[in-house]
């Protein structure tokens, strides 16, 4: 028995991840028995309306797999109810229905899809209500604050209402096939394991690339910038997974616990090294494919907002981890937008053999692509047919994570994943509050640092590969 | 200008592998200018009806790669001569033929596609007629003695009439584009240099598996058995490639001085052991396939032979190498006629990952495939799709040799690859004199020991997988 509360539950993430990945984990079978799904927003609206506009949206965004047959069963758990969360009248609303039911003690996930400022009332309101008994749980996402201090703040909130281990920050990274799949590839095969270290490792790259600009978000985007909007969150949790020790356990704390010590490891980024270890750039007007594009000045003129046009929209970053297995190898940080192509991967460049009887100039590199498809790549070197002694080739040996065995199947959203762990009250692929203020800290770190010494924004040409560090 | 003499020029080899090698090398360009080929033998015919025979069998056996263009260019470097290698009357054919050409001190290739008795009168004659010239090369072939004693013997009359840089000893595993290729990927590869020791590695597999029986060979095979037909040779050519430290440079002789070593390393098997280290085999009746076939003792009574009945069809070898890289890691041998399939191939078995996080009771394997296919697969382990924790997929990542960015093209014959390489005087992939005896002696001291403990026969069913030391 399971209550889903959605506050936000007709907003944009409602409509077009939340609701649509309900609906698969529903047709699949993954929602409890008597599961009800709630959707909160202050709209008036009866529940016929309601459901109008939830199916219009799923035939919208779920295309083909839509089907009436699921409809029918999906929309019977859907429910609807106009608060105004930042007002005292209408929680009584959701206390008649929550209790509206047979059974005491069920689970109720509480998902705050609503911006953080309304994160205060509502937990007051929840607490005040008793609706935070210990079988709720709350789901919030990015921002989580905007620094340290803010981040503070939010952790507060939540722990005014509810225990950590019943709050689940979600970072969608961590609910890619891809990332997930990260541990497994590190823990489960010798040959990874046997090489995942300074010894054998030269270099590993991580890159995030977008060709969006700053879209419908100028005015969020710039107050935040893409340190703060990409790199605090995605990519510090691919080079978490990336850098871990292996947990004593695959629970969820001890993998959080691990992650932890990535972070309070890093390399702090200062006045000393802020200049030969970071970038920060803005796109100006270029071509994306064929099509030309203006600056990030210029997107943020046609827009509504009252902005400065000082945040960055690319980031690179060489950062060290100060411990035993990676104290010398480089971590190469990169993201940004209106780059040249949409594409998120790591790279682990190996060294170079020690003999040198091939003179070859590449070498072995790991490849875990993310987006836009799921693979794992090793490029090896073989002989080339009938060559003479040195001439090689160059195979790489890509697996696709969608294959194997079982026929090629649909692969999950990240929310779809993420919601289906939520259910289970599993927190491996949430973010611990301790692990949030640890990397607002090491983020704040360079965001002094560019501001002490003051460091140029560069500029990159929209549709190319951004500046390089190298 | 280059003359090559093949000795049993109208014998089965000759007619089966080296004309229709050469044929091939003459379409693709790889023969000398003003080349030509001489075969030599005791028949009398004239070279209309020389022609004839290798055209019919090439046309035999080339099949749609016979091209009459390239018949017309290859056949104007064809000639015949009839010489009764034993006596001594012809041989002023021979030396006639090689003079009369306007260059001198031209290379000639001699091949020795004869029984071994005749290499004394052959080495003899050329020596009393000159013919043995700095830049002249000899080509021998298995078997090179039965024993250390017999191959000390052919070692020394190879010795009388040339140097070692001029003897080229074919094992035809060592023109296997497979096998050519392991140093490549051994070496040139970091991935590979970093694991390939005893910390990373379990075991190792070779395996040569043969569905024939001894067809025809009856006579010789029986006084000779799998251990000196196949794994003083070809086996023990993969595993010196295996087990090799890394040479000095990619010379013939820094690669050949590391593949002694490794014999010189081999722990011997003795009576102490060799209970616990060998199986000897014979096969009785079964079916290979849906194909009833009779047991080997039968199939020897089907022939003219004057034979015992004692040789051993299948051994298989449990063996260690007393180096820092191998010391306690087993590598087992194995090879037999009349097994389930026709297949060889070398498995790297690595450790188990030192965390025991997926319980997975499978380990991570590098498999080179050498026959029938051309292939090196690496099995990972992945997430299953939407997977709880611990399901795994196990991905086999293969990598066909015979691909890469050129279209697939034919694989090249050993004999042909090695004929380029004595062409090109390159002994990389050619046995040393001392390589030779070596590895007679170590197999000397296993047969002495089945001799003293007269170690059982054992039986294995025909279209079987044979006994397993384990």
């Amino acid at each position: 028995m399971l209550d889903i509360v959605i506050f936000g539950g007709i907003g944009d993430l409602a409509l077009r991840k939340l609701l649509p990945s309900l609906f698969y984990l529903c047709r699949d079978g993954h929602l409890p028995d008597q599961n009800r799904i709630l959707c909160v927003s202050r709209a008036k609206k009866n529940r016929a309306e309601f459901l109008d506009i939830i199916k219009e949206k799923l035939i919208q965004f779920l295309g083909h797999d839509f089907e009436e047959k699921v409809w029918t069963n999906f929309s019977e758990t859907l429910n609807y109810l106009d608060i105004d969360l930042s007002g005292h009248d209408d929680w009584y609303k959701l206390e008649q229905y929550l209790s509206n039911t047979p059974s005491k003690d069920r689970d109720v996930i509480y998902y705050l899809s609503v911006t953080p400022s309304l994160f205060t009332p509502i937990c007051a309101k929840l607490k005040e209500n008793n609706l935070n008994s210990e079988y709720s749980r709350v789901v919030v996402e990015k921002p989580l604050g905007e620094d340290y201090q803010s981040a503070c703040a939010i952790n507060d909130v939540l722990a005014s209402c509810f225990s950590e281990k019943q709050i689940y920050r979600i970072d969608h990274y961590l609910g890619k096939e891809a990332v997930q799949n990260i541990l497994h590839l590190r823990f489960s095969n010798y040959l990874m394991e046997a090489v995942w270290n300074k010894k054998h490792i030269e270099r590993i790259d991580i890159k995030v690339s977008e060709t969006v600009g700053v879209e419908g978000r100028g005015g969020f985007f710039d107050r935040t910038g893409t340190l703060r909007d990409m790199v605090q969150n995605h990519l510090m949790q691919l080079l978490n997974y990336i850098a871990l020790e292996p947990p004593k356990t695959l629970g969820a704390d001890d993998i959080r616990d691990q992650k932890l010590k990535v972070i309070r490891d890093l390399v702090p980024i200062d006045i000393k090294n802020v200049k030969s270890s970071t970038i920060r750039a803005q796109y100006i007007a270029g071509k994306i494919g064929e099509h030309e594009v203006p600056g990030y000045l210029q997107d943020l003129k046609n827009q509504p907002y009252d902005v400065t046009g000082t945040a960055e929209t690319f980031v690179a970053l060489k950062v060290y981890i100060d411990n035993e297995r990676w104290r010398g190898v480089p971590f190469y940080l990169k993201t940004g937008k209106r780059l040249d192509n949409r594409h998120a991967e790591i790279t682990i460049t190996f060294k170079k053999p020690e003999n040198d009887l091939y003179h070859e100039p590449d070498s072995n590199q790991l490849t875990i692509q993310i987006q836009p498809a799921l693979t794992v790549s090793i490029n090896l070197l073989m002989k080339k047919l009938m060559g003479t002694g040195a001439a090689l080739n160059r195979h790489q040996n890509q697996m696709d994570l969608n294959s194997g065995d079982e026929p090629r199947m649909r692969v999950p959203e990240a929310y779809e994943r993420l919601l289906r762990e939520v259910i289970k009250s599993d927190q491996t692929y949430f973010v611990r509050g301790d692990e949030i203020l640890a990397s607002w800290e090491w983020i704040d770190g360079i965001r002094q640092a560019w501001s002490e010494i003051n460091l140029e924004m560069q500029q990159y040409e929209a549709g190319s590969e951004g500046p390089s560090l190298e």
